[in-house]
C-alpha cells in the first residue's frame, strides 16, 4: 500500500508497504481522510525520534472488525492501550505506560491506504457528521481536554492565546462553557472566524496583564507563553496546549508568589466531540485550507507548514 | 529604635530608625524573637528591589492595640491586606493587590525593637509553646499552604526534595497526612533529624523515576526542579515552594505530554501552624542553628548565608 513515511526526518511517499495485519482486538481500517496536524509538522522537525507513516486525525471504513464495525465510518482514538499497567487500571490510558501511539509512537498512522487500531479505540461516526467535519474529531477531543482538566463556568475570565487551528478549536469549546472569553492572534482572517461565533476577539495588545482567571496557550512558543503568563491573575491557571520546541524559560519566583498553576494538556474524549460535530456546535469549515490525494502528501506537507495555513487534509478513499 | 534595614543589596544595623506608629486598625509590637529566612538571604541578592528593615518570621508582644492582646505574645501574618481588592473580596487577602508585605515589600519588618502590623494579622502564642518554637509559625504555615492547595492522602506517593529548613518543615507537615512519603536532600545529618520522626529519607540516586503523584521542590534551584520533574508520573503535581534567582529553563512538551500540573505555593494558615506548635507534633528544635542579639545581627546573616547552616534567630527583647 502507499503511505507517507517518515525516516530521520526525511519524509517520503513510500508505495510498497506491507498492508497492516489488524491484531487480536484490532481492527482493519481503510482511512478516507486525514488531517495533518502540528504534531507531524514538529515529528519531521525531529521533536520525536518517530519512524513510519505519520497521520493520527483520520476518519476511515473498517474492512475488517467486528460485524457491528464493518463498513461503517469511524475515527480512532490515537493512544493504544495494554489494559494492565497502573494507568489503565487507574482509567487513565492515553498515559498507558506501554502506549503504542498512532503515527507518534511505535504505531504507523493514518497518511496511508490502511491503518490498524484496537476496537476499543473506535468511535462511529454519526450519518450526519461529514467526513471532512470528522477528521477533526481528534483535535476538538484534545480542545475539550481542557474542560476535563480544570472546571471552566460562566464566572471565568478565559483567554485563548492563538488563533491557528488548535486556537480556533479551543476557543471554540471554551465559549460553550459560557465563560467570558477573550481569542487572540495574530491574523485578522483567522480571528475574523472566531468573531463570526460571538467570540470576543483582540491582539496581544488587548490582553490586560494580571486579569484574567484561566490562559490557554496555543500557540507553542514562548512569545505565547509569556503572554499567558502575564494575563493571569494571582492564582490563575495557565493551560500549555501546545508543544514547544526547545526549552522554555519562565519566572519560578513569579509563579510561586502569585501562585500560579501551570497544567499540561494532551488528548482528549471522542464522544463529546462527536457530538459537538454532531450538533454542529463547533464550526470546521472555515479550518479547511486545503485538500490533496495522498500522492501529492509531500505537497500538502509543504502547504500545512507555510505560515498562516490552516489545515490541510489528505484525501485517501472515498467512503 | 535599632534595626536591621537594607538599602541597595547592604544590610546595617541602624540606630536611629523611629519607632513605628500604629496606624488605625493596626498593633504595636515589641519584637522578641525573629528568625532569618531564605527570603531575607534572597533579598540581600536583590531579588525584590525592597528597602527597609528586613525580617517576617517573628513572636513580639503587643504594646498597643486592643485589650484583649496588650502584653501577650502573638505571631503575625505577613501579608497587610487592603480588605477592598476583588482578592481581599474573594477571600484571598495573601494576594491583595494592594498589600504590603512584612519586611518584603513596602513594610518594615521584625528585625527591629518594633514592628507594627494589623490587628487582624496577629495570632495568640499558646501559651505551652516557647518562643524560640513559634518563630516557626510563618514557615509552618507556608508548609501548610501545600495542603490547601492540593489534596494529599495515604494513596499518594509523595517526594520532597531538600534537606533545608523548608524542606524540614514541608516533610514533617506532610508526614502527617499518611501519604507514602520520601524526603531527600544531600546533608546526612539533616536527613537523621527527619529519619529520627519516622520519615524515609535518601539521596538523589534514590528517587525512583516516574513514580511519585506529588512532588514538592524545597531547594530553589533548578538541580533540585529536575529531580522532582524526573520523579513524577503522568498527571503528577509538582509544588514549587522555593523562590529561584533567575529563570528556570524546562521541557514544555513533556509537561504537556505528561499532563503535568505545576503549582506555585507561598504564604498559609497561622491557626493550624499553631496548632501543630502547640501539640508538639512538629519538631523545630533541631533546626535552630544559633540565636543571636540583634546587635549581631550582620554576623547573624553571614552565619544564616553559611551553606548546610539551619536556621539562625535573633534575640531582640526579653518575653
Amino acid at each position: 500500500m502507499k503511505g507517507l513515511w517518515l525516516e530521520n526526518q526525511q519524509l517520503e511517499l513510500r508505495t510498497d508497504i506491507p498492508v497492516p495485519e489488524a491484531a487480536s482486538e484490532e481492527a482493519l481500517v481503510r482511512v478516507c481522510k486525514a488531517g495533518i496536524c502540528n504534531t507531524d509538522l514538529e515529528l519531521t522537525r525531529g521533536y520525536y525520534p518517530y519512524s513510519g507513516i505519520l497521520g493520527h486525525e483520520f476518519v476511515g471504513v473498517v474492512e475488517q472488525g467486528p460485524d457491528n464495525l464493518i463498513n461503517k465510518r469511524v475515527v480512532g482514538e490515537i493512544n493504544a492501550a495494554c489494559g494492565k499497567c497502573r494507568y489503565c487500571l487507574k482509567g487513565i490510558p492515553t498515559h498507558c505506560e506501554n502506549r503504542t501511539v498512532l503515527g507518534i509512537v511505535n504505531r504507523n498512522g493514518a497518511f496511508a491506504d490502511y491503518l490498524s487500531l484496537p476496537v476499543a479505540n473506535l468511535h462511529l461516526v454519526p450519518d450526519n457528521v461529514p467526513t471532512d467535519v470528522a477528521t477533526f474529531t481528534e483535535p476538538v477531543a484534545a480542545a475539550l481536554e481542557i474542560q476535563q482538566q480544570i472546571s471552566i463556568s460562566s464566572d471565568d475570565k478565559v483567554l485563548v492565546v492563538g488563533d491557528g487551528k488548535l486556537g480556533q478549536l479551543v476557543a471554540q469549546t471554551l465559549a460553550l462553557t459560557g465563560c467570558d472569553l477573550l481569542a487572540i492572534g495574530r491574523h485578522a482572517d483567522k480571528l475574523a472566524n472566531l468573531e463570526a461565533k460571538g467570540i470576543k476577539v483582540g491582539y496581544a495588545d488587548d490582553v490586560q496583564t494580571r486579569s484574567f482567571d484561566i490562559a490557554v496557550e496555543c500557540t507553542g512558543n514562548s512569545a505565547g507563553f509569556d503572554i499567558a503568563r502575564r494575563a493571569l491573575r494571582p492564582r490563575g491557571i495557565l493551560v500549555l496546549k501546545s508543544t514547544y520546541a526547545g526549552n522554555l524559560s519562565l519566572d519560578a519566583s513569579a509563579l510561586v508568589v502569585d501562585e500560579i498553576t501551570l497544567i499540561g494538556s494532551r488528548c482528549g474524549p471522542f464522544a463529546p466531540a462527536l457530538e459537538l460535530l454532531a450538533t454542529e456546535k463547533i464550526d470546521i469549515k472555515p479550518l479547511i485550507h486545503s485538500i490533496f490525494p495522498l500522492d501529492e502528501g509531500i505537497t500538502a506537507f509543504e502547504q500545512a507548514k507555510t505560515k498562516g495555513v490552516m489545515k490541510v487534509l489528505l484525501e485517501i478513499s472515498k467512503t
